[in-house]
C-alpha cells in the first residue's frame, strides 16, 4: 500500500461522508475494500481508505464539498476496467465508485442522443437504443463491463475507431463536478460549440478536472450491414502489408484487427472459432454500411489480401459466425490466461505504415528480456497491444516487463508514434511522458489542470511525474499482483 | 476605427519588425491597409496600424516576441472571410496575415496525412491530394478562398459536416506560436494521445491562445460515387419534415442543405441552375460512398420526400449538373447581393427537431423589424444561417438587423440550441455569450485562455464580453460598412 496509513481521514469526515450518501453506500472495511486495490494494470496497487457509492451528482458534489472542507483527496473509479491505473488511489483516501449511477436517463430519437449517468456500462447504451435503429459506436473490449465514465476519463477507442472515432467524436458534452465541487456542463448540442472546447480538454482528462457524472452521448444509426472478413497469413509482415494496402486501396473498413500466431493458438483453445493454428498472422476486416455495396467491396478486399500472401480468406457466413468471431477478437485478453500465470498489455501508437517495423522490433525487444508477447491490435489505426507473458512470482520476468514496456514504448515514439492510442497514461506511464513532451509541454497541461483544479485533489499524482510542486510524490512500488 | 490613434506602437518597433519580415512585407500606408479594416463581419471596422506578411513560424515567433517586448497586441488574419469579426484589430496594432505562408509542406498517402502551412487554402489541399484519391473533408462555403488556419480558429464546419464532421474532427496536431512567442506542436498521430486534448482546445480558439502556423491534416478517401438531389417543396413546414424523416429513417447523407424561397430565386437569378420559382423551399441532398448502395437508398430519399409532400425530386444527372448544384448552394451568400444593398448572416443552433420552429420564429422576428430575411442553412446539422437583408444607408434597417441577429440567437437558446454553429464569437457575439454560458462558464474560459495567453496580447477583445479585468473595453462602434 502506498502511504495511506500516515495520511489516515479524520472522524469527522467518515461521519460527513455517511450523512451525504448513507451507511449502506459507505465501504471501509478492509475485505469491502479489497477489490478496489486496483484496475486491469495490476502491477501496482493501493487501497483506499473509504468507498462510496452515491446515487446522483447531488451526492457527488457534496462528497466533493466534504473532501475539499477537510483538505482530502480522492478518486473516482467506474467499472475498474482500465489499463494504465487511472484509477489507482495515490494519497487519495475517498474513492468514488459510479456503479450506482448507472441509468440512462433519456434517448432522444429524433436527434439521436441519449443523457446518461456515468455508471451507465458502455454495451447498455446501445442496448437500450438498438429498437430505434441506434448504437453507441465507440466499442472497448471490455464494453460488456467498463461504464461511460470511464470511457470519458481514458477517451476510449475499441475495434471501431479506425472508422468511427474515439470517445470524445461521441459525446456532445459532459456534467462535470469540480475539484472544488462546482457543478458544470460542458458542451452542448452542436459540434463547434461557442467559446473554447472545454468538452474536449475535459475528456481523456483521468479524472484529473473533477468527476464526470452525466454526459449527453451523440448516437449513431446502425449500419444496414457487415460483412466481416478472415484473412489468414503464414508471415506476419505479408499481414502488414496488407493492412496498409487495404487503406491504400480507398477502403475504409470499420474495423481492421491483426492477432499473431500465439494470440490465434490462445484464442482458439478458449473459443474455438475455427482459427488455423499454424497461422502465423489473420486480420479481422469488417465493413459495413449498405448492403447493396458490400459484396462487391468484400470481394476487393479479399482480392487485395490474395495479392499480400493470405493463403485464405474466409468471410463470416451469417451474423452467429461474426459474433463468434468478434468474441474471439474482444475476449482476447481473457484467453491470454491459458498461456502465462499473468500479462501485461501495452498500448503505443506508430503511423499505419510503420506496423511491420514496431511488430519485428517487439519481438526483438520481448527476445532480449526472455519473455514471449502475443499481439492483438488495432492495425488499421497503428494502435499497437503488445501482451507480455510473466509469472509474477518470478522476480526477474517482473522486472524485463517493465523493461520491454519501455523500450517498446520508446520505440512508438522514435517512429513518429505516441505513448498511448486509449489506455490512457494514469500511474502506468508517468515516467514515459517526456519521451514525448518537453518541459514546455508539460508545464502547460499542469496550468491547464490548476485551472479545473487547483488545490490538485481530484485523482492526484496521475498523467505528470510529480504533479505538485513541493511535495515529494513517492514512486508507485513497482511490484507483482497480491 | 476603435481607438486606434491613442495607441500608436513606438517607432523601434516597426523598425524591429521591419528587420523581421523585411520592408516588403510590411504593409502601413493607408491605402494598403484599407482592406483589412474588416472581414465578411461588415457591420463593424477597425484598421490595424500595421500588417505583416511573415514567411515561416521563424518569422511569426520573432513578430511575437518583439510584440511582448514592446508590450503591444497582435490579431492573425487569414483571408479574411469569417463571419463574426474574428480577425477585426480591437487594440490590436499588428495585424500579423498568412497569405504567404501557403505551402502544402508533405503529403504522407499511406498514412493518409498533410503538413499544411496556415495559410493555404482549403480547397487547394484537396486539389494536391485529389490524384492519391484523397480530399480534406471540411468544407466551409468559402474553401475557394478561405485559409487552413482561419479554419481552425474557427473550427469551421460546411454543407459536408453532417457526415464528416467539423475542422478539430481532421485536425490532427497543430503548431502553435503562444503568446509569448514560444512554438509548440499541440497533438500527434492519434485521435486519443497522451495527456491532455490541448489541440483540441486550441481549435476554436479564434486566435485567443496565440497563431496557428502549421497544421497536420486527416485525410480521407475520395467517395467511390456521389448521388444528389433536389427536392422541391411548396411549405417549408413539409421541407423541414423530410430532413427529420430522413435522419429518422437511419440514412445518414453526406450533406443536407435547405434553401427558402427568396434564396432560391436570388441564386437562381445568379446562377441559372433551374431552380422552380414557385417553389417556398429546397432541399438538397448528397449521399456518398460505394457506387453499388447509392441508388437504391437515393429511392428511399426520394421517397420520404414525396411522403412528405415534396411536388419534384431531381437526381444530378452527371458531374456538371452536381456541381453546378453545390455552386449555386455555396455561392448563396454572393447571389443575396442581388436582393438588397447588403446582408447579414446569422449561425444559430437548434436540435434538428426544431428546424422548422425555429424558421417560424425567424420569420415572426424579421417581420416585426420590418426587415426580409433569406434561408440557406446545414438543416441536417439543425444549422441554420438566415441572411437578414438591408440598406446600411438606413440606420432604421441597420439597427433592426442587430435586434433581429440578437432575438434569433435567444430563440435558438431557448430551443435547447447555441449561439453560433461554425462562424464563432468573435466581436459580433461577444456581448450575447451570457446567454449560454454562467459567470463560473466564463471564468473557467478565461482561466484557460490565461493559461495560453496571460497578458492578452493575441487578439484581444474577442469572445469574451470584457476579458481584461480592469480595462474598460469600448463597446465596438456597431455602424454600417463604410
Amino acid at each position: 500500500m502506498l502511504g495511506l496509513g500516515a495520511m489516515s481521514m479524520p472522524a469527522s469526515l467518515f461521519d460527513e461522508l455517511t450523512a451525504i450518501v448513507g451507511a449502506g453506500a459507505l465501504l471501509r472495511g478492509d475485505e469491502e475494500l479489497r477489490v478496489y486495490d486496483c484496475d486491469g494494470y495490476t502491477l501496482e496497487r493501493s487501497r483506499p481508505e473509504v468507498v462510496l457509492l452515491p446515487r446522483s451528482t447531488r451526492e457527488v458534489a457534496a462528497i466533493v464539498r466534504a473532501c475539499n472542507r477537510h483538505d482530502v483527496c480522492f478518486v473516482p473509479r467506474g467499472a475498474g476496467t482500465g489499463l494504465s491505473g487511472g484509477c489507482l488511489p495515490i494519497r487519495a483516501p475517498v474513492m468514488i465508485g459510479f456503479s450506482r449511477m448507472n441509468r440512462v436517463l433519456a434517448v432522444d430519437v429524433a436527434n439521436r442522443t441519449a443523457r446518461v449517468e456515468a455508471g451507465v456500462v458502455n454495451r447498455e447504451v446501445s442496448a437500450r437504443v438498438a429498437a430505434h435503429g441506434l448504437q453507441y459506436a465507440p466499442d472497448p473490449s471490455s464494453q460488456p463491463a467498463c461504464t461511460i465514465g470511464g470511457n470519458i476519463a481514458e477517451n476510449s477507442g475499441g475495434p471501431h475507431t479506425l472508422k468511427y472515432g474515439v470517445t470524445t467524436n461521441h459525446v456532445l458534452s459532459v456534467q462535470l463536478v469540480r475539484a472544488d465541487g462546482e457543478v458544470v456542463e460542458l458542451g452542448g448540442v452542436a459540434d463547434d460549440g461557442p467559446g473554447y472546447d472545454l468538452r474536449g480538454v475535459s475528456i481523456g482528462a483521468e479524472g484529473t478536472f473533477g468527476l464526470v457524472t452525466e454526459a449527453t452521448l451523440r448516437l449513431v444509426p446502425l449500419p444496414e450491414a457487415y460483412r466481416t472478413l478472415l484473412a489468414v497469413f503464414d508471415r506476419v509482415d505479408d499481414a502488414s502489408a496488407a493492412v496498409s494496402a487495404i487503406i491504400g486501396r480507398g477502403i475504409v473498413p470499420a474495423a481492421l484487427e491483426m492477432m499473431d500466431a500465439l494470440m490465434v493458438e490462445a484464442v482458439e483453445a478458449a473459443y474455438h472459432f475455427g482459427f488455423p493454428k499454424d497461422a502465423d498472422a489473420v486480420l479481422i476486416i469488417e465493413i459495413d454500411g449498405l448492403h447493396a455495396g458490400l459484396a462487391r467491396q468484400a470481394e476487393r478486399i479479399e482480392t487485395v489480401c490474395r495479392e499480400r500472401g493470405a493463403r485464405e480468406v474466409r468471410v463470416a457466413a451469417d451474423e452467429a459466425e461474426r459474433a463468434l468471431l468478434w468474441k474471439s477478437r474482444k475476449r482476447a485478453f481473457g484467453a491470454v490466461g491459458r498461456l502465462a500465470p499473468n500479462y501485461c498489455t501495452q498500448d503505443g501508437v506508430v503511423p499505419r505504415s510503420k506496423v511491420p517495423e514496431i511488430l519485428r522490433t517487439i519481438r526483438t525487444i520481448a527476445a532480449e528480456q526472455g519473455l514471449r508477447v502475443a499481439n492483438v491490435f488495432h492495425a488499421g489505426d497503428g494502435n499497437i497491444h503488445p501482451i507480455l507473458l510473466y509469472d509474477e512470482r518470478d522476480r526477474r520476468e517482473v522486472d524485463g516487463v517493465l523493461v520491454a514496456g519501455r523500450k517498446i514504448l520508446e520505440a512508438c515514439v522514435a517512429l513518429g508514434g505516441s505513448l498511448t492510442g486509449e489506455h490512457g497514461i494514469g500511474v502506468e506511464k508517468m515516467d514515459l511522458l517526456p519521451l514525448l513532451f518537453g518541459a514546455a509541454d508539460l508545464e502547460l497541461m499542469r496550468r491547464v489542470r490548476r485551472v479545473f483544479d487547483p488545490d490538485l485533489r481530484s485523482n492526484p499524482h496521475k498523467i505528470f511525474p510529480a504533479d505538485s510542486a513541493g511535495i515529494e510524490v513517492r514512486e508507485p512500488q513497482r511490484r507483482a499482483a497480491l
